[in-house]
């Protein structure tokens, strides 16, 4: 009757490490009235994960030191004492770091559906808050519309590949990734299907993003921020977007960045920066999956999950989103026979 | 039958200095078919101009070498052969640094109307540019709504302290200004009648925006870019707007700048960061001045006019914008026989 957790040790200064976090054993909890029982399945393992270790202003207040990491997840309702879940779901919410979880009033799960034919990682990356961010920050952010140029930082990630995949099968003019590295690059051409992709790890990043987009960059979805965000407002085209979706370049920074100096350009280019977070489109979330699910069953959307085994090794599969050592939506299986099929 | 000109000799690195431009003497032009000659009057001297003079991608081409140095300005009509202006009609346009400029169909210039019973160098600052960029940048890309908390920076320039008393005027929650140094800071308090102003010449800019905005700011209007920027970035509230009216910090930088480090919080706060050209609204105009007629005659917008004599002194009245030795709206008499009164 065990639960074990990982929590939070010391705040980290740069990358996670082991003391960052240390595993514990607790009680498995008990379902209380109105409440459902949840065997975690998979873990979500997100960019913004970092950010909510520092104790610094935020979207959700910091975790605090002792507590049980933040992240979303996958499991299965085992016990049940509310109609809204019965045993046997599988569902999707803030599980956090842990074997088992509670769904309350304050921890909202959602029942996935399981006719999708779609197994639970896919289910978590494109229709998970991964493919959300993709869809809403393109479409509304972005105000994307077809013929628009548009690049895409971390394209070989989560987020960016299935950014430029719906822009793409939406009609852009032109998709650009930016990634590190010819492997990761050669991916989002090969296997995402854009039309071209920079390797940022090589010099004059803003000459090439010109070269590739000569008559100006009309939509930027930026998961990185910091230089490459720097190097793409030097080419916006006349009102452009710039999608601040992230900026994990940023996140395990010791010092203070370089900070971006070709703002002047929004004014010459009457261009736009908005930041967004995808809860703010919850509303609207079922709209969103249902043409997600659509796109991955017709093929349009390629994807691909990195699984991590282990509850323990969460805190490395955070690094490898920084390291850039993960291929495509890095989920831990905390419980293998949690499974929508 | 001579025009005195100031054209650019050399493109400026860092402030203009006396190798920038070159006092020359080329004929008055003659008034061809469809063309008015206008007797320049007033310069408008703007801080866009030092932009020009940069072989850089604008929103306008540089200004070459060896050509007239371009800007704003006003005049009378002494000779027309259109239909559009009549001998005596006071004009607004692209006069440029010179005696004598011709209103042709690529130069075109407004007609000031004589009733208003404003003089010319208030006309050229509330009813210019300057106070268009105001009133567009605060109520059309800042989306302002009375409540808000807003910032400016440049407080004590033209564009600054009409933005803040357009604010002010709309039902403000607070409105605090940024400004160099104890009297300007003074002045945008006691002339300007914002709530407060504070001097980014003192350290802790960001902190002490926190202490003047608590519940973070809704607006800013930036006029300043670098480091003000970065310190209200830290401190922007939910849906914050951002207007990137100017970057009057940067215009004469010799090397790369810091840059802005903060612009996750666009992110956290879901912010816009929006940039524009108040050519974009020039559709508009009228309206837009007819509401400012009416605030600087009833006494609600207070402006300042910082007079330089003599069209050789134009660039000496440029850098004034960038040692913050003007005080209000900088323009250069060149002929004090143009008036409206």
């Amino acid at each position: 009757m065990q639960n074990r957790q990982i929590v939070l040790a010391k705040r980290p200064v740069g990358m996670v490490d082991e003391s960052t976090t240390s595993l514990v054993v607790a009680e498995r909890p008990v379902c209380g009235p109105d409440e459902a029982l949840i065997k975690v399945g998979l873990l979500s393992v997100d960019p913004t994960i970092r950010t909510w270790m520092n104790d610094a202003p935020g979207y959700l207040p910091p975790i605090a030191v002792g507590e049980v990491i933040r992240a979303g997840g996958a499991g299965i309702v085992v016990e049940s004492n509310t109609a809204r879940f019965a045993v046997g779901d599988v569902v999707v919410g803030m599980t956090n770091w842990q074997e088992w979880a509670i769904a309350d009033d304050t921890h909202r799960f959602a029942v996935v559906p399981r006719g999708l034919g779609l197994d639970l990682p896919t289910v978590m990356n494109v229709l998970g808050t991964t493919g959300l961010t993709a869809y809403f920050g393109l479409m509304e952010v972005g105000q994307f519309k077809p013929g628009d140029v548009v690049v895409v930082s971390g394209a070989a990630g989560a987020t960016g590949s299935v950014a430029g995949q719906i822009a793409k099968a939406n009609g852009a003019g032109k998709v650009v990734g930016v990634a590190g590295g010819p492997e990761k690059c050669a991916e989002v051409v090969d296997v995402y299907g854009f039309d071209e992709c920079l390797d940022y790890r090589e010099p004059h990043l803003a000459r090439r993003i010109h070269e590739a987009c000569p008559d100006g960059v009309d939509v930027y979805f930026d998961n990185v921020g910091g230089e490459i965000l720097d190097a793409v407002l030097a080419n916006i085209a006349m009102h452009a977007r710039i999608i601040v979706c992230g900026a994990i370049s940023q996140y395990n920074a010791m010092e203070r960045p370089k900070g971006i100096a070709n703002t002047s350009m929004l004014i010459m280019r009457r261009g736009r920066m908005q930041g967004f977070i995808v809860f703010d489109f919850a509303s609207r979330y079922a709209e969103a999956q249902l043409e997600l699910a659509a796109m991955v069953m017709d093929g349009t959307i390629k994807h691909k999950e990195h699984l991590v085994h282990g509850l323990e090794h969460a805190p490395d599969a955070l690094n490898l989103l920084f390291t850039g050592g993960n291929h495509g939506k890095t989920l831990v299986v905390v419980d293998e026979s949690v499974r929508l099929d």
